[in-house]
């Protein structure tokens, strides 16, 4: 809704954001192809140096353009759109990567000496790979939203980095046997002597092959280093795969963990309601009441919206309760006629409750209690005449009960039990006799209304 | 007790669970014979067709029956036994599945065809796999069952995936190198050069042999991969591989982590009363209190029980007060003559405990504290007389103590310490002052009890 | 202290501890030698048939003795030593198990059958590894004796089971090759095709070495599976391995969390602080204070503490804080000839609090607030003066401060800060008005304690 | 600020600390060479012989030094600077170990014997290691300490000790090749026969090269054991990976687990809070305020910051209260005049919160509530007329809302909103009243604030 300054273009713009995943294609291509590169192509094919300089321009373009994309300030948390402290804030960054990662060495180079080493171009182009920044910047910003599941998030970023890890190292342990001096001494010459007239695909198959036989500590032993030099990059790659399986695994034994809280919660729940039962040799009827609470809190999942709704502020709280119970409380026949101010103080203090099937939430006799307000469902009133239970009546969506113990301060006379899945609202006792004190003029209305009921 | 409509049978029905049970069984026995076919019989037996058929058959009389079983709505948590709309339902949503993984493609191709190609039958029949679908229903169902163990059900899960992965894995490999142009060069070939003679064991164990070897990483390297082929089928295994093995290890971790925690918790407890009492040189007596109450709490889960009772709502915890409190306070001395509803208000209030022996529970002197009643055990009344301790009484089941002190206001003139293990329910002053006030007309009664005892 | 029936043995008597560990110590022999003399000691030596007589001769004595010792009921807690309770109890328990684990099975037989097939009487002496389970119990009870720490309990159980699984499997792989048709085709023969006649040391390490390096998952690839059967023995141990190393992993997880929870607890503290402190731009004293509060409770684990005291029920919370407290209170000059009871009643509010030096605990112009009692340790009266801090006097051991301030209603005159680390008691004053209101005699002498000091 | 005794230096003096820092790079240098000494010299150069002598000449002057450096009692927390306490401190505790690790054996000895075994000299060089504990302090002081990354520190110690158990497990390894009677019958001999005569450094990569192959379990098998001799020693270097490999993974989990969790924890806040609101249909800008509160504490850290203050004792909080808040109530106009210890009362009970932008703070027709006061942002006051709302006016920075209601008791004619984001105090309705009622004669100075201003 906020109209931004001229020529700059918002973070959120759909249109940008295409732009930055297009940008993450193409990163993607930089970084396969960076390496590869390095190790197998003596000779770059004209086709691939064009597609290079496509995507440098692509780049470019985006470099350009970062000049012209507003910012969030990380302390008003206020979207800036001044182009002065845009480009300043860029300038002073990440700008001197982002061209040196961009910028067309080899050409530049040649324009002065007119003779370049191969070897050295080569590994200036692995700046390119600067550009991995921004895949690691969309997986931060993945996994904070919420439309993403968290498990295939951290998933993919954790395939992503052990894929372009087994890359990279058999890329650059080919590019070791393929510049030592004895092809027959090294990790591949040793099995294939003749491994550099096979076929592009054999050996970046058996590179890649050597270099997850290695990662995943499986150790065949059929390729195996033959000379110092590699036996020294085996060192370094073993001693980063140890902290890359160490990483893997942590991250597993996180996500399983966050996994199969909510269900061992419920174990633990059902469990000790069980054993409880069991020990006071609870009635049958009491013990199913238990677990089917337990079960249906997991299936609504209400012990996490409970502790969600505690962590908001009171003003938030306070907006879902007039939002989701005032027309409620409204048209409930003990509130015709009392004033608006009355219902709003009350509606504050509403609880909403969810009960199973069968369920007791007021026993007959029990001393006066709170008041209960039927949102969905229905509650059958039960009344023990000589032992054996009757329905007397069954109250229903929109219905209250227990009102009269409340307000009357005598005994309940009937057991409210529930027949079906039910949805409460309960108005504390305490909380109603406060409100009515702060509000005497609505006392004679409210008994007004619970008169003629009765 | 719910009647369901004609024709309509429960899915909570015991026989049909059992024809689910049944269908697990036939589930498993496919999972495990499609790979090996594909990869090991090249001319299928005519019994194992024969089996193969009948099975499909039992999956095609499920796939009629589901249309006459009722489900349960996973909104209103209700059994829906309408039979439009459980065949709505199931057209809707995996009957097109469960049609293509069991219709019998070989016979109907070949009725129009007259000729088919032998691999992608085979291929087409790996849609059987479908059915493990099942598999996961069932444990997914196991995990929320309490009647069965959280951490066996968990590792069988793992065993199966495990297993079936090693399986298929073994029979695809072998079914690489079998359809090899060059069998001297497959990963079986060059170590069991006439591998295609061999008895069906010996190559199917080697196949497992071969698969697991990799799947634990420990990788012998008395086989491996000799073809890009294989190279490439090897690499996607083992990367599968890191993730099963994290996922196994992340697993264990959990259930290691869930089952320890109490052990855990238990001894940080012990742990922080010792050295609470060393740094406070507190008296042997009371470290050895502290101490044995923690013992208690763990032997009887106090700490999951009273967690879980928090977590229950009002209705169901005043059903279970009533239910075990009621008759025990009715019981008491100074309950006689006074009305039901006072003691139904007063059960709400009551707290049960556990003590373990030698236990203060009331101090000499101590002010006015709450009264207890005891279920079971003894408690002694100690009095001290020149510095000696001096057993005055034992009160024992059904006793009360410490009302003297709470009702008249005056200091104890007793310590109270158990005798053995004993449950109390213990009774608030302040609760049952009030429970007082709300029923004056029970003061008196209570009052002449008491003064009758004294 | 309880005495026992005639004849009957505690089992917490330390001579009967003392035969438990020393049957502990037979057990280890009897596990590492079982399995071995089945895989190596195709005749076995008239020594060790001696041992092992004179080994299960203790075992024997042991069945005997159970008889005779007392066991603690898991209902009462209370032991029972009746004669016949404890045989009824172990008879229908473990006795056939212990019978069947202690029976010289070749011995029996021989005498009716005179001919016995040697293998089979090998595998009957597995057998004795049923009492392994004696060594399972002793880890038990040693995770939960807080004399040993936990890290190295768990850790030698840990170890333990491993070296048992290492022991077992390569002894049964050695009796696979031992016993296969063609030596030269097994996994030792392969590499030492006169594996029969090396020493029997070189022949134990090497089996140990494969064991190892499989269980491990290095496999170097120099022993192998060279048969089916080996093959077949191979998977098993290689997917029991894969559940031993994430079970082995997953405890290692538990007790590296387990062990660096504190130091996190109190980095996030701190970090928590820090952060507070630099966003309010806090004056740097306060800062001081707020990360010195930190560091005192890491080191005095303050926080493990107070969890424990909260989990006690309120009778020994009593105990504790009479023992603690009140003899400092009864020397306070503010309760000069005041009632015991008041002192009493008093007592089971205060809080104990440690204070690290130059912190603030009460501020000048404060409102009226707590009572502190100094244990140990001294505390600095500041006044302001013209914006200039003074000491005006220090406060030790048995001084209060703030009473002034809470019992007469007015302002804090002076700031109170720590001048060491200081241990205070902290009296509510709401507490004190309260105890005041119920000891009414005694408010009089107070006031006249507090006005005569003034 | 402490001045100590004459000749004694502080712990924490920089130069001290300088000193220590130096003496760690030594103990690196010594750990790294003791093992390659023993291992790969056979005759030690006299320059290293010099260079180790410098060394030990440092250690020994640390020694010496030992005696006049304070050190900080465990029980007091203060510094002890009396040098006898600090001279039999060292002498009772490392002295013995310190002098044996610092001790030129070699020379001592040949003094006596004029020959010596060479072997045992450099066993008795391994000594040297004892000063290993240094850094195993220096880790353990880093990880608590702040300004360096958990994260980090952990890592690096873990890649410490693999590198040092690497480089050890290699030179031990070497040097039982090297020693082993049949050259060509060793783990290095049988693929490099020569080895003896090969270059120091390959011959040093290659022990390092198989250490590492085994200690990842990657196990190539290139390289293994091939004699009983180094057979157990790979046995036991085998056993202590699996525990180091286990640790590692351990710590990793446990890094991730501490790592990831807030992004969990709000993860799970948002998932609830959509959830909640889709289930109960919530209207748009409800549901949008729910998510910016959440993602707004997460930017903050409002959570950690909560939970810290709450940890905190009352004489801090009364500090922090004050330092912030005091002067913005001062500034109030509803405070003009009133007494300084209303306010210091008062400030004790305020409540600073965040409020993102177009948040709801009080609700239109809302009962009495809290007092808010701007600290920071704006807050628009919002008027609903015939259903439509219009912004009535704008608080900013200093000014008050809310009071109106809480004074007079009325219900609240506007709803106010944060404009942008806004930091507010809360006063408390119930606290203000509590305050006014203790400060009778501010109550007027108050209430005619209040109404001039309206």
């Amino acid at each position: 809704s906020n109209k931004l300054k001229k020529f700059i273009v918002s973070p959120y713009d759909p249109r940008y954001r295409f732009w930055e995943l297009f940008l993450i294609v193409l990163v993607v291509y930089s970084a396969w192809v960076c390496p590869f590169e390095l190790a197998f192509l003596r000779n770059l094919p004209s086709k691939l140096v064009l597609v290079e300089n496509i995507v440098n321009g692509f780049f470019a373009i985006d470099i350009v353009m970062t000049f012209f994309v507003a910012y969030v300030d990380s302390k008003t948390h206020l979207l800036v759109d001044d182009r002065k402290r845009v480009a300043v804030r860029y300038l002073s960054t990440w700008f001197i990567f982002d061209v040196c990662s961009t910028a067309p060495f080899q050409p530049i180079i040649l324009l002065f000496t007119h003779k370049g080493n191969d070897l050295s171009f080569k590994v200036l182009n692995l700046l390119r790979l600067w550009r991995l920044n921004r895949v690691s910047t969309l997986f931060a910003r993945l996994e904070k939203d919420i439309r993403f599941n968290y498990f295939w998030t951290r998933c993919s970023k954790l395939i992503s980095v052990t894929l372009f890890a087994v890359h990279c190292a058999g890329c650059f342990n080919y590019m070791l046997a393929d510049r030592y001096p004895y092809p027959e001494n090294t990790w591949i010459g040793a099995v294939m002597p003749t491994f550099r007239s096979e076929s592009l695909w054999t050996r970046y198959v058996t590179a890649l092959y050597w270099s997850i036989t290695t990662l995943t500590t499986t150790g065949y032993g059929d390729l195996h280093a033959e000379n110092p030099r590699e036996m020294l990059f085996d060192i370094f790659y073993m001693l980063f795969n140890l902290g890359l399986t160490a990483y893997l695994i942590g991250n597993m034994t996180n996500l399983v963990v966050h996994g199969t809280s909510r269900t061992q919660k419920f174990r633990d729940s059902i469990y000790a309601a069980s054993e409880f039962a069991a020990r006071n040799q609870l009635p049958v009827s009491i013990k199913e009441q238990m677990l089917s609470h337990f079960c249906l809190q997991f299936k609504t999942e209400g012990y996490n919206q409970k502790t969600m709704l505690n962590g908001l502020p009171k003003g938030i709280r306070s907006s879902i309760a007039y939002s989701l119970f005032f027309p409620i409380l409204r048209r409930a026949y003990l509130f015709h006629g009392v004033s608006n101010s009355f219902i709003a103080e009350l509606v504050m203090e509403v609880q909403p409750e969810y009960f199973p099937p069968k369920e007791d939430i007021i026993l007959q006799n029990e001393g006066a209690a709170d008041i209960y307000l039927i949102v969905s469902g229905a509650v059958n009133m039960i009344t023990t005449i000589n032992g054996n239970e009757q329905v007397y009546a069954k109250v229903t969506n929109g219905d209250m009960f227990g009102e009269v113990g409340a307000l009357c301060n005598i005994t309940q006379p009937f057991t409210f039990r529930t027949a079906e899945l039910s949805q409460l609202l309960r108005i504390s006792r305490t909380r109603l006799r406060e409100a009515i004190q702060n509000h005497r003029e609505d006392n004679d209305i409210l008994m007004n209304n619970l008169f003629q009921k009765l």
